[in-house]
């Protein structure tokens, strides 16, 4: 039987998908909907201290195009935590003119692949725990896809010995250290949370890059005999300070 | 022909997953929905006799994201009590801010691949028994899926002799085994009762062990080869006396 | 070419698929609601009468799960009365609470893959005639779903010589006749009428047999290699009198 | 490289389905209701006298089922004059009671596949012509669906020599033509105008033919290895007179 | 590792479809809609002058069927300005009555397959600045649609080493090239931006190019092989001028 290989797991995900109801949103009187942005931006600016106290994260993205308009993507240490923030967000008023278009439930995983053997645990080792519990990037764009690998009756992933996904995964592994600056990369799994297997998150200050490095990829063996995705998000970074603009009439 | 493998029936099942339309609640004034929490909590404490005398169970989580926010699962003797309680919760008037967005029909199943022959009922066997009229567990989170076993043009489960098949559910049984006392497993058949062939309930009071178990088994061949997945829902628990504070504005 | 089997076709039929707006319905005067459940009633009471003149039939079942509420099957020797059917039951008002969900436009048929070769008029023939021009059982519980048969690239039904798939209905039919007296089944052609290719309608008392014969089968050849399923859809039944009490708040 | 087949183009063709929203059309006054049909009836009447200047014709269906209600199919020389019906149509006030189900942009097509070398225009040809502009039949039933012809990776009909293509179109062609005087069928095509590559018209008086050659025609090779199918639409004829009746409460 | 072709990227592209919710237009009194179109002319005007400075450009087409009633093509240097124009057109108050039913984000793509090495800097190539940077052309009729190159297990585009796709794609082009002067193309890259890889948009005065074109290309191993078609939209010019009368009662 084909040996799964080891994973680290950092902190549970959740990115949440909206589209804005303008049509409604325009019936609501100027002070009204003043006071609803208010109550968003104070949301976001509590759940904010969390990255400062190193016990999550969050990103707010306004998506381009009509599958969403709105990408917050949220980090925390416990799954259980990832309902509290999603109910609470669902009281606010300002939710009444959010329709949710999408989401996906995850875990930030480093797989270990490439791993060398040693004593040291390795969710102390000072270049992996930052990337398992990051400080997200405030980049102009994000990009966001799920993603599987294929298990088809003459490529299956999960048929392959250890060794020759270790030897893809090298392959693949490469090209992204190409795109090293250019992009910072997330991966998250959905096994058993939700329906794809990953989540990929990019941050670039360039969206050329997110076209670049999908496309490069999509040659390497990996992606290309194994991968199969599902819809790819775009989206240009919305500061909170810039919520009053995005939302006014 | 292939044999079908003998299989042993319990209590049939309704999984229901609603999503809460928090926009109409929000303009109920708080007495009313004080009301109708009352009348939803008492369906649900009159309903949890059931369990007390044997009859069937049932379980209340809150799901993770957007495919739904609520899932109760219910579990009795005969199919015509799952449509008498579908009915029944139907005329609540909380339903009017539940929109029902998927739902699962099946019977508890236990496979009889790996059974010895005895002449004893199984039905009266008491590690069988407890097993096909279950007492839910009420840890900290639910896991749901549906799947199917392939039919392919090269791999195809059901055109396999029965001794290959309990080779492959020996192998695939070990793993499950090897998660006891961090999982609790209930598979429920839904062939010929719903579209998928089998859905899987997982409970834990850690909700890595998910993303595990589901991770580990992707690489035994029964489930690399043949298996075949709906959507994974994902959710914490949901106490009766919490949904006061659950709806609550 | 492959041979295309003689087949025997008997009334046209229509499935109609409807979830009720409970929301909405809760809405309505009790008097209101009162009339128009009669007005259901007399519609359903006034279309029986073509069971006792052999001139069709029908049945009502309660679906269990959120696919549907109602299932509404229509039996009629002409097609344009299946409209008609459906015209008048659209202008009753008791419809503007019941959503269609899913419909299914058929005719049936008897394969003749099995038949002797005779001078008789199959269509007179006393085994036939009735199950061409049926009375519906009344039984406790109904299973449909629809069907197709695979045209893979390496099992392709259509490209099967006729002796071939005579010997595979054969077997297949063993199967079925395992459950004379359990089951009742009407299969139903929609070749050029709907999506799918065959609908299945079985009555049983015990919901249970469903899940047995579509298992069993899914290990016979016929099934296995060329069999490909939609949904399925289970209810128990709801009779014209007790709609009162079904639609009762 | 696979030759492409000689083809005839004729009038553009757009078939529109309708589902109708009896509920809302029901609160309609009925004078008002009477006034909004009596429109529909003059753009109906307006637009037959195409017909008569064979300049385009329509035809209008009531759909079997709950795919759709109506069906109406316009024929016009130019691309441009379908849109100008469509947005006509679009403001006639019955028009916020017929809910779009579904829409197929074509253009009538003569696969050249089985024609013989000559010199004469075949669009002068008087055997061709009433097919590329044809007057449409008002025959009792309609059935329409769309379909591909399958590029899989063992059957893949683009890569077959236009020779083989040929053999297979003449034994498609011999299924069709025993139809005659049953059946009258219009192929139109969608390559580069809508998601499939054909649409199938069919007209009959008696609808199980229908599924009579729909069922012939799928053990033939052509279509059993490379026809892909849509959606199968059945319908009634629905006379401009009867629109009346039709609509009324 | 199969190498990926040199490409060249143009301007940022954003198409976006929305069908007209006339059932609610219709009760708007006519000043208001007066005042409403005048804005979203204001809107496409100001917008107009990028194509004259060059930094952009627009279409405006009425999409045939139902699939969507408009297409609004935006070209522009960066990213994040398709997100301000998506924004600004969302606050117009037309938009109640535009429902969005798809959109394309991606940007203009030249691929360097047959490309000859040289010094100089293609960006400044006068030849392909253009085609990076265009001039939409305002033919009467317009054609778009989405596709991916197929990864299947015999045919896996991106397997192929890079002087086959090379060689396929000379044939492929050269079908293209027989339609120099009869349809204007416009390929956009949506690898890492959008669900499909690339996006076709074609413009021309015969809309039975497009259906020419498509099919001619479908039976070349290109296509035929490794083409894999989102759906189909041809509509026909929408002029700015016209969009009184478009949404006139």
């Amino acid at each position: 039987m084909p040996q799964a290989p080891e994973t680290l797991e950092g902190w549970y995900s959740l990115h949440l998908f909206y589209a804005v109801d303008w049509a409604s949103l325009r019936l609501i009187p100027e002070d009204e909907r003043q006071s609803m942005i208010e109550s968003l931006q104070s949301f976001l600016t509590k759940h904010a201290s969390a990255r400062e106290n190193n016990t999550g994260d969050h990103a707010l993205y306004n998506i381009t195009g009509q599958k969403a308009d709105i990408l917050l993507w949220v980090l925390r240490p416990e799954m259980k935590q990832l309902n509290e923030i999603e109910n609470e967000l669902n009281k606010l008023r300002i939710m009444d003119f959010l329709i949710p278009t999408y989401s996906f439930v995850s875990v930030i995983e480093l797989g270990n692949y490439l791993a060398g053997k040693s004593d040291e645990d390795p969710y102390e080792n000072p270049r992996i725990k930052p990337r398992l519990y990051p400080e997200l990037p405030q980049s102009d764009y994000i990009c966001f896809y799920p993603m599987d690998k294929r298990r088809n009756e003459t490529y299956n992933w999960y048929m392959l010995p250890l060794e020759d996904r270790q030897k893809l995964m090298y392959e693949h592994g490469k090209i992204g250290r190409q795109y090293a600056g250019k992009i910072k990369q997330f991966i998250t799994s959905s096994v058993g949370l939700d329906d794809f297997e990953w989540g990929v998150t990019l941050f670039a200050d360039d969206p050329l890059q997110f076209k670049k490095i999908v496309y490069d990829m999509r040659f390497d063996e990996t992606t290309a005999r194994y991968g199969e995705f599902g819809s790819f998000y775009v989206g240009t970074i919305l500061k909170t300070d810039d919520l009053d603009q995005f939302f006014a009439e």
